[in-house]
């Protein structure tokens, strides 16, 4: 399987052999990462909480939507010099501030429900 | 850096640190990917199309929220026994074909807008 | 209480006195849509699908977000020179055409999904 | 032409002859408005910000996803006991205090980002 590195190499390659930059702005990503999050979304507009009714025909069709988010968020992170993985782990750290283990557990709220949480 | 593998185990722990599985449900995963795109999306929602105004605090803060787009969509993904880097691999396989690169070049409709375009 | 049409001229009062046409092109209002959408669904993150839990305190600021929402859409529409209470008479026709009560009660299925319906 | 009540009343009766008003749950009409409004912005994915290029066609378009954007937003309005028109005028009053107009004229700069601006 492709690491990372190389997703991020056949997507630009991809977006390169059509001349596509020309529309790919950190703004057009962003819309284009939001436009198909509701694809995503779409998947379970209706349907209860639980998972019960993922069929594999359905599996698949969420996969897609799934690869067309993360192509966009790749690409962004990449055009802006971001790099994912270490985005997330910056931001995993500064959740585990946020969000204290012993204090959170079990509970939902927003950490600015919390009247201690640091700001 | 860690890998897309080390990442999923940490976002993992995260989670289950704080008994968060009970909220993660598919559904509940993909509103929060929607919500966290449209948290990335608001950074650019008056601008222009290009970038020259991304200072390095406003990237700081664009890679937060790239990271908690990520953070929702590599779950999601897990959770559901989807392959996020497979996914973006197959679906780049039937962009290709769906956009042939000597058709579309340097031209953004849809391929719904090509009247040959497979469907 | 205002009219809808008294709402539009506040809406472009509000605006004007800003001097914010320049950035209320209809892309960018689209891209607010999407993100008051999203404060809007925010408040429905963790929650389960029964509305119980929404306080006084909560149901106010859900009607803020929905009020950006709509200040937003009925802008749009009166920019692009659509009648929102029009154009939503329109799509229930085209609606009631596409889902005949009769066929689609009690079922959330998406109109694709019944054998026979129109495209 | 319908009065925004007589679109309220039209909706619902669309609903209920279909009994799917056990499928509107706030949540689910939340993100059945995201994911409208996606199918909005989708329209303006690749553009510039200037709308040259509408034409009649893509504007008849654009006019349903903004119908379907108004029908789920009235309609939550409408359950959760929230007049719509009502919820503006507020919003647009406690706007007006968070940006005077002799402020911020001429500038998209969000309220947190004035020093003074009441919070």
């Amino acid at each position: 399987m492709d690491t990372l590195e190389q997703t991020i190499r056949k997507i630009k390659e991809f977006r390169d052999a059509r001349d596509w930059m020309q529309f790919h702005s950190p703004k057009n990503l962003a819309c284009s990462i939001s436009i198909e999050a509701n694809e995503l979304l779409e998947h379970f507009q209706w349907t209860s909480l639980d998972e019960s009714a993922i069929t594999p025909e359905k599996k698949e069709a969420i996969a897609h939507e799934i690869a067309d988010v993360g192509f966009y968020l790749i690409e962004l992170a990449d055009n802006l010099g971001i790099n994912l993985i270490e985005a997330i782990a910056q931001k995993l750290a500064i959740n585990e501030a946020k969000y204290p283990a012993e204090k959170v557990r079990g509970s939902a709220k927003k950490y600015t429900e919390y009247p201690q949480a640091p700001q």
